[in-house]
């Protein structure tokens, strides 16, 4: 098994909780395979079935308890310092490595705002809560470990997202080669999983609506499965939404294309303004994505620029972090909604991997978006793949 | 997109809230990707980006409540009296629901006991109860709900969960023709991969160690990644612990072989023995598997055949539900120990799916260890595969 990941993140969480001042790290977790903590794979590359405990200090001491039976795995891994199995009950290991231990704050992973941060269960909570009944321990978020965790890649993870994105860019070359007037939303999204099924990957995001497929300006904007009800026809703009999983890292991309009739010899304006406006909005959004830079200050750019091109606003953010899962949480370049939560207040930092993101749908013609994948450097952004600089015309 | 198995369940929850007195559910959830809650997919079958309620009441009145982007997936499914969107925030909208159909208690998905129950993050909870303060809606766990809900088959599910155990017993027969000595835990393996994406199926559970590969008596037992340091060897057994999802439901079947070498006419002793007792504990266990018997009952019916016979106790539970996932929550065929909370004072109804399972190792020989999944009946149990009744010899 390949821990390379893992252990990059493990020795980054150590710095973290030395930055900020956090005595000590617990995932604490049972049954991963349906009550996943996306927080988990971070420092261990593989599910448990029990109640299991795995804990990082400020110091850099590691310890996991797990199950008799799933202990081998994190021996295995060979970077705890201790590795404690048990049968019938974790309560007394995972007291007595406290108790030795002594941290004042244990951050656990729960978050209103961040969902990469709360993995951890109400049920499991309220466990965590009876076995530590009348200890000193408080128990704290750890959203503020898990931010800059998840948000800041390693080499090793940036890597990964780029062979993604770059597999991805080569399927969207595939599409233009295959698109032509008459297929439905259903055959391009068949076509397109052939792709994957092809490369043996999967795809981002749920299946149903990984790719997103939208042909013309009737097809309902979102996340929503493609369907045999819209055609993709000339005259009209095909926007696909899609990402792929390589190597447990992800890609999120969206393209437009545009078919174009026989004796056209000119984009219609009101389509060329549209995708004119969207790359402008998405470029002024990357002009100033660079450290220190409050999320929703990118977002504002964004939407300031496609408001004043006569559009209306995005009913979302304009960038999520992208990593391990599509929406990788941490601080989101969103507006300052309360469905976002804290999460548009955070800051950028050199790292990040974000979408970059947005559309107008133009009457008659069909929704013209985009979404690009960009790493965030010291300097400012660095394109992830090859953005989509003009529509993809397909003449028909 | 099929609902059918959705649309039998929905049906199945108001039957339940009747049942259990119960006057509504409530599902919350975000971004599932990562965070999923296991009852979500028992109801609506995709994920979601944005804070989602899905709110089903004793009378059958069944509400969706989604972001703007996502609210199309729950009107196709058809089912729903009404379906609300926003965009900014949730709340608004779950507190006019609420507050127009007036439930005392609202059940939601925590159980320190029930993992398939256990969905609901402990953040999500914050915001519930931020959302609701003040109001006089009592949150209560939904673990009496969802434990007959997941338990209880529909007739929809029992034929995914028998397609996906004929697949894994015509796999274990290829198995068979393709065992022979010096072939690693790894390469074994590695073979069954290959004939899972062959089908076109994935694991049951964590591709790293499913399948689980078991050559001779030093390799460790447990959830446990097959590696190249054990090998099959003649006069020695090989178990292998898998499963399938095929439709999205699952099975979860061990078997085990014994590799005879050339010129030993029969089995020997200590291999026939375990077998033997380790067939007996599973009937004896099958054998009293009846709706209205306590779990911990059949778990104790099993470990008292096998240490009668000579051998430890196994150190985990005889039986799971299997169905959606591997574990499927709900009642547990298994002893009354701490870490298995309430679990095994449930009570087994019709139309539960188990695993019956159990093992031990023969000192100088290997594991020996059987797997079978079963239907429960009004009137006992039903194979839903074909049992191992005897050691599969392969002469080498």
């Amino acid at each position: 098994m390949d821990y390379s990941i893992q252990l990059e993140k493990i020795e980054q969480a150590v710095g973290i909780l030395q930055e900020k001042n956090i005595d000590a790290w617990l995932t604490f977790v049972r049954e991963t395979e349906h009550n996943a903590d996306p927080a988990l794979p971070l420092v261990v590359p593989f599910n448990v079935t029990w109640h299991t405990a795995v804990l990082i200090t400020r110091s850099g001491y590691q310890v996991a308890i797990a199950g008799r039976y799933e202990i081998v795995n994190f021996q295995r891994m060979g970077v705890f310092d201790e590795t404690i199995s048990y049968d019938q009950s974790i309560q007394p290991a995972l007291v007595e490595v406290l108790d030795r231990l002594q941290p004042r704050q244990i951050a656990v992973n729960y978050s209103e705002s961040d969902t990469a941060a709360d993995g951890l269960s109400h049920g499991m909570y309220l466990t965590l809560q009876r076995y530590l009944a009348g200890k000193p321990y408080e128990l704290i978020s750890a959203e503020t470990l898990l931010n800059p965790l998840r948000g800041r890649k390693t080499p090793g993870e940036v890597a990964r997202i780029r062979a993604a994105v770059a597999l991805t860019d080569d399927i969207i070359d595939r599409i233009t080669r295959m698109l032509r007037p008459g297929l439905t939303e259903r055959q391009i999204a068949d076509a397109i999983h052939a792709e994957y099924k092809k490369e043996g990957v999967v795809p981002s995001w749920d299946h149903n609506y990984c790719p997103t497929v939208t042909c013309g300006p009737e097809s309902p904007v979102g996340h929503v499965s493609p369907s045999d009800a819209y055609v993709a026809q000339a005259g009209q703009t095909v926007r696909i939404d899609q990402g792929v999983v390589l190597n447990e890292y992800i890609s999120d991309i969206q393209r437009v294309w545009y078919l174009q009739p026989a004796g056209e010899t000119s984009i219609p304006a009101p389509v060329q303004h549209a995708f004119d406006s969207v790359r402008a909005a998405i470029l002024a959004a990357a002009e100033i994505l660079k450290p220190g830079v409050q999320g929703w200050v990118i977002d504002d750019a964004a939407r300031r620029t496609i408001v004043a091109a006569g559009y209306a606003e995005y009913q979302h953010a304009v960038g999520h972090h992208i990593g391990r899962t599509v929406h990788d949480g941490s601080t989101l370049l969103g507006p300052r909604w309360e469905r976002y939560g804290k999460t548009p207040f955070g800051i950028v930092e050199a790292g990040n991997c974000y979408t970059l993101e947005l559309g107008v749908v133009v009457p008659g013609y069909g929704l013209v978006s985009l979404e690009e994948d960009v790493l965030v450097t010291d300097h400012g952004v660095e394109w992830l793949g090859k953005p989509q600089t003009e529509l993809i015309v397909v003449p028909v």
